[in-house]
């Protein structure tokens, strides 16, 4: 799910045929009352006089918002429509297909409520303004498809703005749900995360949080490569991101191509795009593991990356390992909502991460190191985990 | 369900012991998908790799969002809190149980999707702002609670700036519902509203409404009062709203008392709270209408009404004729994002005050000149009228 290609094409020409089409028709998503509006006595008490009551106990006590209304159990899924999947930047109205699609998994796997938001506006400051000034309406902020490097700078100021949790989940649903299929991959082959080197092939959004979180987690080194190559201290090229992913990565001092970089590398993470060839696969260590995650082509063919590496993963549901952003999300967000976090902490994130992997820690096989994202036990455990996260890094209010 | 008034007390004290409190926990809405995602098929369609192709379609197209999308079917109800019921400036967090029951009536009673959006922000300009920047996720924008004058200014610079209908249903719901239950009182009498002299007490946001349509509808005069008396040309306190106001209405310049107004009087409107005494009411001209809409408690009591007018209307569900907005927003809504109007011209509202009192026009009597609002009849009849009449008047997109 994770940094899809989708090839240019005349949609619209295939659109009679196309049964996505007669999917979307109408929308994906309603809205449902929870209550009863039958007669008089029922919008009496949902509606005027009844509610005026409830109203005014949340102006005298401000956190009963959270009992009294569906606050906490909304997410909004903010977009601008800059970077939608792999079509770029097509602003917000053709964006809404897939906040739309968002939001029927945050409900449908988490439990969530989720309105899709699609801004009329690009300026970093004017989007954090806008999103704040929405907040009292929401549990929490899931950011989509938001271009890189601005959703750096967008997720961080909101987050500073607001008490609901913010999240970037190009970045850091991405990220828990690698590093929970490294997790399990290194414990398959009786590895540890310290002696691994990684290779990222992408430095976007996707890319950044990856090296994160996988240095959060005790990762060895992680070397990140561009468009233009390693990710490196002496490149000038280097946007403020960048610069500080040279700092934390790379520790050995690595320059040149992905192919010098995968020369002996461990793990090959692809969120990029573009093709990985044979030869510079061949060169990889002995026992690597490739997570190749571009839609619908990996970055490594898994029928080449088979020759080379002890576990293959993709982004691809005709492939074992799906590395899908789907399994983290939803129980995060139910997680922090469960509790009223206040943000999502890096801790959260490694112990969603844990969860996840936990769900098939003992069936593993290579082609199994990742749940499939219609395990129900995936969910409930991920929420839980980042629920207790919460409330032991002091970011709970319930 | 116009102008709400709510006696100040300690609602804490009384939660545990009140349904509605019991009613609003959770809040009391909820989210739903339309389309199935139960296995990795469903995806594919739902989500990617099937939705990058609708919205590639949208991109190309961008009238298709209204087809494949839920933009044309859902609306933004916004408030900033500042004028909740009457309950006053309670803000936008406390505001959310009214949004939420907002929402559901629309569900309910149109069909229409409806998501809460309270607002932390108050300056007129900023909320125009924010509002423009979501209208792309949204078919229509219903304003709510948000203080006068503010809500005039933000209504029009609002409309002026998207291209979907935004509706402020405290001045133009009550409006509508008031002028539909003005021609039936009319018709049962047989009085011509070209003969009537309305007198409106309260020149809040459904006061200048109300005033506005019924002279649009070719009511003879109508007089407006607030606190300080008529709405007269000579006063040197005015709004500009009221300025305006004083020039569209009291065509023989009366001044005075709000019982000065009613002397001779055909029609009490009354949106303001407060009470007229008896004498004033005594000295309206014989077969009098007269509305008195403030909630709970009527400007003047059903009782002492009947015994001067010839047809009583109140905003209560316990008397008969209760003037409640939920027969005029979901239907108007629905009519409206049925034909993907881009606004909500006077027109469409007149149309919708007809189809309204058509309903129970063959069937009159003094204690149903407006039907009830469970009567199922009256949305679709609203809703189809407004969609001819915004055909008609040249900003229907469908």
């Amino acid at each position: 799910m994770a940094s899809e290609i989708v090839n240019p094409r005349n949609e619209l020409a295939d659109a009679g045929l196309d049964p996505a089409f007669a999917l979307h028709r109408g929308g994906k998503m309603a809205v449902a009352a929870t209550v009863p509006v039958r007669n008089a006595d029922d919008l009496s008490l949902a509606y005027t006089p009844g509610v005026a009551r409830v109203c005014g106990a949340i102006a005298q006590q401000p956190e009963l918002v959270h009992e009294y209304t569906w606050k906490s159990q909304v997410v909004a899924v903010v977009t601008d429509g800059s970077a939608v999947l792999g079509l770029g930047d097509i602003g917000p109205e053709a964006s809404l297909p897939v906040m739309e699609g968002k939001a029927i998994l945050f409900k449908q796997f988490g439990g969530v409520d989720a309105v899709p938001v699609a801004l009329d506006c690009r300026d970093p400051d004017e989007i954090v303004e806008t999103v704040a000034r929405l907040a009292p309406s929401f549990g929490g902020v899931n950011l989509e498809d938001i271009s890189a490097p601005r959703c750096f700078e967008i997720e961080r100021k909101l987050q500073e703005r607001v008490n609901i949790p913010v999240f970037h989940d190009d970045q850091h649903g991405t990220a828990v749900v690698t590093l929970a299929a490294l997790r399990n991959a290194a414990r398959l082959t009786g590895r540890d995360l310290a002696d691994l080197r990684v290779v990222i092939s992408g430095a976007g959004a996707a890319g950044v949080a990856i090296a994160k979180i996988l240095l959060g987690a005790g990762v060895g080194d992680v070397v990140v490569c561009d468009r233009k190559g390693i990710v490196a201290a002496d490149r000038t090229d280097l946007t403020d991101v960048k610069r500080e992913l040279a700092a934390l990565t790379n520790r050995t001092g690595l320059t040149g191509s992905l192919a010098a970089a995968l020369d002996g590398a461990d793990v090959f993470v692809g969120v990029s795009g573009g093709t990985v060839p044979e030869p510079a696969v061949a060169k990889m260590a002995p026992g690597a593991f490739i997570f190749a995650m571009a839609n619908p082509d990996p970055e490594i063919h898994p029928e080449v990356a088979a020759r080379y590496a002890a576990v293959v993963a993709t982004g691809r549901s005709d492939y074992p390992n799906q590395i899908n952003n789907v399994l983290a999300f939803p129980g995060i967000f139910s997680g922090a909502l469960s509790v009223r976090a206040t943000r999502i902490t890096e801790g959260m994130k490694l112990a969603a991460a844990e969860a996840l992997a936990a769900v098939v820690a003992d069936d593993l096989s290579p082609s199994r190191v990742i749940p499939s994202p219609f395990d129900e036990r995936v969910a409930p455990a991920v929420a839980a985990a980042v629920a207790a996260a919460a409330r032991a890094e002091g970011v709970a209010r319930a």
